[in-house]
């Protein structure tokens, strides 16, 4: 279902020959109308890649026509002829759909500073133009994957199913992502969809109200990349135009759900760790500890180990600028209370984290806000990988 | 050498019994004057060990007479009863060596959240003072390990030897640390001692500057102790006060050589990387940008697959808010420019890697400042060791 869960879209996923093994590693997603309303987040990181230029750019028109996607290079620190190369691709997706150039958001993932086999790539839009289909949203995922060892895709239908006459309306997305994930957003190129009939504004307020407390609070490996991308489109197919509220809540579950499934398959992960933040003073403090625990290599690895190593939780809280009193943290480790008062607690040996979710609550005692962080354990897999991955 | 390389001090280590596997895990430096000022620099972790809030008033007199240091647990998020604990271990030094209890530096390490053994650790100290000697250091030094592979000391001696009448003055030291190193400072004990005659003050003024440029620059794991101590005691036994500027250089001189015995036994670590950032706007700014290049597990873990992946050493970057434009930044790794103005720079191919040592070299074209940050990769060993740390 993916992005064609939606009426009005229609993508298409193919081995253009960018990726040495012959995977696929190239995807179109095509809006088909009638409108053309778009809205993007994107990395935070000031080391931007050439298409996240291009996308910033393209999105401020608020029509996004077609996004094409790359896998096996990032287009990252390439220079003039990165961003010559992901404006050719743009003109090739524009000239091959009958578009403006402008209107086509570009988003390629793989190896920074290498430049992107341009023979191969622009030969394959054509290849995927023809393979466009309203069927197409599953073979664009799994166009998109790099280290990802599953395709991630989401859908949520509002109301009455689409298909029942005068029914609902719909939002639908893929996502890949699987290392240098952390916030500011987690890195991943993520493509949205809908049929409700919205226009830009509308969707750029529900898309960052929904990457705010989802990608945001995802800090598997606290690196972030150079490419990160979420683009929201909408189609208008529906010819419903939902209320606010309710479509602000469908475009979150949705990136939630996207977002669990990042963390879920992140590299050499075993753990998926989730740090509720409680009693905090403001929403920041509680957003700083959870981020800041999520971060502790040594937490990390103890997690890995399954052993309830509350010390470290207390010790990375002790970094932060949050308003807290040593003297009143809490910690439970799946629902055991092993620190109490900043000093010892329950006996940790009642904590059982034989299980791949691992639940790390930091009570701050110092207001009444929440935050909640997902992140991974740090493995002696995600070593192998990440020191062998471009080599 | 270490701590009784200067005149006026004598040392002991010994197994206490502290340690379940036997191991020595009690040290105990004395000065025997004629002086006894001291200055201390303490984590700035807001969750500090009962052992850190004792020494840290206990210097506010700038006054000690002896320091009593253990390894075999930490001290630290033990409420109440750990800084009795504390008080306890400073009464029985006191009263063994004749001197007041505020004039006791306390120090701790091993695992978080664990009371100390206070029947074997109290008649350790009698036992330890029983052995005291001006050849002690060495033993002192092995005492205080906890996963160190090595003990780690320092000595430098200015101008004539301190053999020879009316010659020279000493800096010596030992240090322990071999993971939770982090800036501010490095999880690490340290003791120096000099027979240099100065007060406190001047004390305080030299160590300060030593650590903000030695300790405070190596960043192993990201992750920062509730205990970390650095004490400078000075006996004035050598009769010489010497110029600031050479005292100063003497004391940076033993740090910078400890933080790099710290750096080379880092656990699981397989290489050393020297991460230079050069051509800064400021001081701030080169920190600031080797610490998010030497906490960016993705390089660390390509570091040590021997992979010269810059592109992870530019996404580092980019999360920073140093002054910098990204097509203007320039890496080298061990001395081959692979980037140049944000982009591809010379053949990757022509970087060798085999070697323990790894020079990072981040040019920030933005001014002239620099500043070097010490790290070192990220391995299985790593997640082995403190994944079982405490189980």
């Amino acid at each position: 279902m993916s992005v064609t869960a939606a009426k009005g879209f229609t993508a298409a996923g193919i081995a253009a020959g960018i990726k040495e093994n012959g995977n696929p590693d190239l995807a179109l997603v095509v809006n088909t109308g009638p409108r053309r309303a778009a809205a993007g987040v994107f990395t935070s990181n000031r080391v931007k890649a050439a298409p996240v230029l291009w996308s910033e750019q393209a999105l401020k028109g608020g029509q996004v026509s077609a996004v094409v996607l790359n896998s096996g290079g990032a287009n990252a620190c390439t220079g003039p002829k990165g961003f010559q190369d992901t404006h050719a691709t743009a003109e090739k997706v524009a000239e091959v759909l009958g578009r403006g150039p402008i209107e086509i958001a570009v988003c390629s993932t793989g190896l920074i500073g290498v430049l992107l086999p341009m023979d191969k790539l622009l030969p394959g839009i054509e290849t995927a133009a023809g393979q466009l289909s309203e069927h197409g949203g599953e073979k664009a995922a799994i166009a998109i994957k790099t280290t990802d060892t599953v395709h991630k895709t989401s859908v949520v239908t509002w109301g009455s199913p689409r298909t029942e006459s005068g029914g609902g309306w719909t939002v639908g997305g893929m996502a890949k992502g699987a290392g240098m994930l952390a916030p500011g957003l987690a890195t991943m190129l993520v493509v949205l969809t809908t049929d409700a009939d919205l226009d830009d504004a509308t969707l750029d307020k529900a898309l960052r109200a929904a990457t705010r407390v989802t990608f945001d609070r995802v800090d598997s490996d606290g690196c972030m990349s150079t490419n990160d991308t979420v683009l929201l489109l909408s189609s208008g197919a529906s010819g419903v135009t939902p209320a606010y509220e309710e479509f602000a809540e469908a475009v979150r579950q949705v990136c939630d759900d996207l977002g669990q499934q990042l963390i879920r398959d992140a590299e050499g992960a075993s753990k998926d760790i989730k740090i509720e933040v409680i009693n905090a003073a403001t929403e920041d403090d509680a957003v700083e500890v959870g981020r800041t625990i999520a971060r502790n290599n040594l937490l990390k690895c103890a997690v890995h180990g399954e052993d309830p190593n509350w010390g470290r939780v207390l010790s990375a809280i002790g970094t932060t600028k949050a308003a807290f009193e040593p003297d009143r943290l809490n910690v439970a480790i799946n629902g055991v209370w092993v620190c109490k008062n900043g000093g010892v607690g329950e006996d940790r040996e009642k904590v059982d984290m034989r299980y791949r979710e691992v639940h790390i609550v930091a009570d701050l005692a110092a207001g009444s806000e929440t935050a909640t962080i997902w992140t991974n354990d740090l493995t002696a897999d995600y070593v192998h990988e990440n020191s062998a991955y471009s080599s």
